[in-house]
């Protein structure tokens, strides 16, 4: 196995061989999503580096990663001693990896990127920066495969099909309605490169992607045909039958080419130049009018329908019972067995594993005790995981991919007596939760506007956490979906009913411990007044809420009444499915602050 | 005078002449500011319209005016019979003119504007909505020129110096910071086309604009030099003197050719697309390389500094007296005198206007009785306004230029015995004002995150209101100054200590009344702690709020304690300025709830 020395050793031949000065390489496979498969983990193979997130610059003298708020500290572990230098951006400093080529490349220089896993959006960003300095972009370097022995293969797995009682609508009619919104838009092809997008529309699945289960597959949907770029070896005859039916022609996914065999220079293609290559924009922007805009599947399987929400009301349930399950086991063997991070998270998959229609874990667990806690996305290195000591935090953040649904959920729990810092925090955290969670705001609000709310009451102690308050949710797809979210970011998506988004404040103080309550939301409609619309949510997770951390002194009587509320909800919804003793127990937990 | 009707038909006559199909005309003037000089108020001398934000669109068959919402109620009453339609955006309407235009000027047809009124970022949107349609820009249609009999001529007002007891800075220092963040961004050159820009770098003012103390100009800072396009003959002797010395070379202001002299294709000039017009633009650009963004004086000046900061204090004072003299009058003479609302707008002129260094109001006084206040921007008309009844609510927004500052402040008080609903949505709105004006926040934070803190109360019993919650205050320059606000607009300018901005919380309720609270925040560095610096405002405006329309179980303790505590600052910092009886009477109005 090639250090990363050695790899950026010939990395950077190859730089030279090809006559590139600066080489972007992203975290991203060309479905521009988060989590590639294996096969497109360049970052990871290179630098060793596992965040979701990340952009690596390399030039002669230079190698570099940047990435987002959620992985500095495990940046500059997982960086350390690589050769590849973590950049951390000073506060509210404007520049990022886009500016430091900008300064860095010579003029009259070239950069190289890999035309197939950019996005036209970055591409873009990349153009503008660099106007004016003659420098050239050379988009087709695949400078990795030559390099990159016992490259793991792209994923086989078969398709499965998504049951009507879990998608709560048939193929045809969906296929409908992303032609009706096609027709407002005067969009005559629509291009789908999420593969969650073109799971949903067809309702199948597959077993493509760890965590969610996907088939890699791009789709051409038009007035009268769907393309669908898929391995049809994936696809059992009976579903093969069906698209037939539906007029979906099956092509090989790893020939695009004929993508662009329909459209024609009158004719309009909408794209989303976020989620779409800069490679596979061109070939198609030659021969016809782009139109572009988040993919309408997105922004139609975001709003939850009423088989799906009455789907995630029994799977909050199952999956309340198994984290229940786990905590109970977890109080009554502690100090009797020895307990590892690990230890821990595999209890848990094995409890949500008896659950009916559990498929697989939505994400890797984060099991992190102590300081490890501080990470907000640590995941336990092999042989390097701790052992859950006799004293401090353990944080849990997990969830479940179901069929027809998906959970994602945090809970920190005090082992031994929690310090008075810890408490408050973790009210802190609390009060913000409770203050997102019981908020109603008109219809056209977005997530920016209710961001603030998870984080006012930290803000009055100095504290706050750099990461998002809320992603959406996806039903058995990715557990990170758009196209709303909950964050200072200018995300000018309306949050609108039917949306199902996390609730996650924190907050983390390196080296130490790390505090998160996360909990799922389901927006509904509240009351109209004359002022408009008014929404509000509903939290759908269930489970207890550890009381011996908080800190009742700081929480007011609106506060101390929606916990009591909320715990009776988990009891009375819960117990049902509980052993006599887990019963018990649960009621201890759940009883009146 | 001709009637809108006859004006129609000329401007109709002139498009069909000039082979257009679509003119459209801004309400800015060729600054692209609010509130242009009589002369580009074309928009009012066509419809009516008086608001300060709106376009005007025209073809053979249509003509229609869109406008803000602060403005809907008024459009529709101003605009009613005149044959121009006000066009109304439904909930979430994504169409706007643009839209309009887009869809109903024929394909190959001609879209007029005249290019010295419409800014580059304006004209950039027109540009992209019209792709694909093979429509025409004629960017140098005035029409309105040829119409317009008796047209106003351009102001004419004298310099004088903004000493530097009030502007804190000299001019040569301003001018060498503006260069150094020129130097920052690789500018040669900056145009200013903002004339509160100017003044502000310049330390002048002047009288051309209603309400604005300002000069019309235009500037190129350059390294060495200063072009300044102004009327000459507006500059006395000392300060053209004064101009020599710096580098200051004056030019006509009626002739911007002399602009592109010492830009070479190799500079960069610095310039702001939304306060540049698309004439200026082109002629500058032909010749050199542009970089755009916020102007660097709008930057700066945003951030008062001690010297300015501590007349702010002493302004507000001086406005405050005026403010409860206003009061206490209406208070002692209501019943007793016949009141409309210019007769109580005219008194509190006169007693600002007793106050030293008051220059003029900084806005058209906004005095609304009844179903008068739910029009935000309610201005009474010539003998149209109404008499102060016997019962309801009366509603004052108003505010003065003074040397070294300006104040901008409403408050509404009950005539009579008030409603408990005007009591209720009086204290919602008084909940949100105090949630913004105690909020802590860390540095980074923008308006758009904290604009909510002034609604969630209301929005709670399903109320809101449609226009921002504050902007930013010039001093003794534009009461309405960027480049911060607190609003739902994704406006991604940081909140910065020094800064002074609104807080403006509503309720309207159609046709029967409107409340409003509004005081200045001044921005303050609070705490740094191991999570960043975080920041609080001071509340700078003085007035008390009326007790009698507050619901006082409405309010938690920490409210009534902000209250009581505002109102003993209000007291001891007004008094020693009042009148026995005033003191009483304050005095009784600033007593504990």
């Amino acid at each position: 196995m090639m250090s990363t020395s050695e790899k950026l050793t010939l990395l950077r031949k190859a730089l030279h061989e090809h006559g590139i000065d600066t080489f972007i390489i992203p975290s991203s496979g060309p479905h521009l999503g988060e989590d590639p498969p294996d096969h497109w983990q360049i970052i990871k193979w290179l630098t060793g580096f596992t965040g979701s997130a990340a952009t690596v610059v390399i030039t002669d003298s230079f190698a570099g990663l940047w990435t987002d708020s959620r992985y500095f500290l495990q940046a500059e572990r997982q960086l350390a001693g690589s050769g590849i230098e973590f950049i951390r951006p000073e506060f509210n400093q404007r520049t990022d990896y886009l500016d430091f080529i900008c300064i860095n490349t010579p003029q009259g220089g070239s950069i190289g990127i890999d035309g197939r896993i950019f996005s036209v959006t970055e591409y873009r960003k990349l153009e503008k920066r660099i106007k004016n300095r003659k420098i050239t972009v050379k988009p087709d370097c695949d400078l990795i495969s030559a390099l990159w022995i016992d490259r793991p293969l792209l994923p086989f797995s078969f398709a499965f099909d998504h049951n009507i009682k879990f998608s709560g609508k048939e193929r045809q009619a969906k296929i409908n309605e992303v032609r009706d919104e096609m027709r407002k838009r005067s969009a005559d092809f629509h291009l789908l490169t999420s593969n969650d997008d073109i799971m949903w529309l067809l309702n199948i699945r597959g077993n493509d992607l760890k965590y969610s289960p996907l088939l890699l597959s791009y789709a051409l949907v038009g007035e009268e045909q769907i393309l669908l770029f898929i391995d049809e070896n994936k696809i059992p005859v009976n579903l093969a039958a069906e698209f037939d039916k539906l007029g979906i022609v099956m092509l090989p996914y790893e020939d695009l080419s004929e993508i662009t065999v329909p459209v024609t220079k009158r004719s309009a293609v909408l794209l989303n130049p976020g989620t779409t290559s800069i490679n596979l924009y061109k070939s198609i922007s030659k021969g016809s009018g782009i139109i572009e805009d988040i993919s309408i599947p997105t922004r139609l399987k975001a709003r939850k329908n009423k088989i799906e929400i009455e789907n995630i009301g029994s799977i909050m349930i199952k999956d309340g019972v198994a984290l229940t399950r786990l905590f109970f086991w977890f109080d009554s063997n502690f100090g009797k067995l020895r307990m590892t991070e690990n230890s821990v998270s595999e209890k848990l998959i094995g409890f949500r594993s008896e659950q009916k229609d559990f498929l697989e874990a939505s994400f890797a667990t984060i099991v992190a005790f102590n300081e490890n806690s501080a990470l907000p996305h640590y995941k336990p290195e092999e042989g390097a995981e701790m052992e859950i000591g006799d004293r401090g935090l353990l944080l849990i953040d997990s969830g479940g991919q179901y069929l027809g649904g998906t959970s994602d959920i945090t809970r920190t729990i005090p082992v031994g007596i929690p310090s008075v810092r810890q408490k408050k925090d973790f009210t802190l955290i609390l009060k913000g939760h409770i203050n997102l969670a019981t908020a109603k705001f008109p219809h056209g609000t977005m997530g920016y506007q209710l961001d603030t709310l998870a984080r006012s009451a930290m803000w009055e102690s100095g504290l706050n956490y750099s990461h998002g308050t809320g992603h959406g949710v996806g039903l058995c797809l990715n557990v990170h979906e758009g196209p709303q979210s909950i964050s200072p970011a200018c995300n000018r998506t309306v949050i609108e009913p039917g949306m199902l988004t996390s609730n996650e404040p924190a907050i983390y103080r390196d080296g130490e411990y790390g505090i998160r309550t996360e909990n799922l939301l389901l927006c509904y409609e509240d009351e109209e007044t004359e002022f408009g619309k008014f929404l509000k949510f509903d939290t759908v997770s269930l489970c207890y809420i550890d009381k011996s951390l908080i800190d009742k002194s700081l929480l007011d009587q609106k506060e101390i009444d929606w916990l009591n509320s909320y715990h009776s909800e988990v009891y009375n919804k819960l117990s049902p499915y509980l052993a006599e003793e887990e019963k018990l127990w649960l009621r201890d937990k759940t009883d009146p602050l």
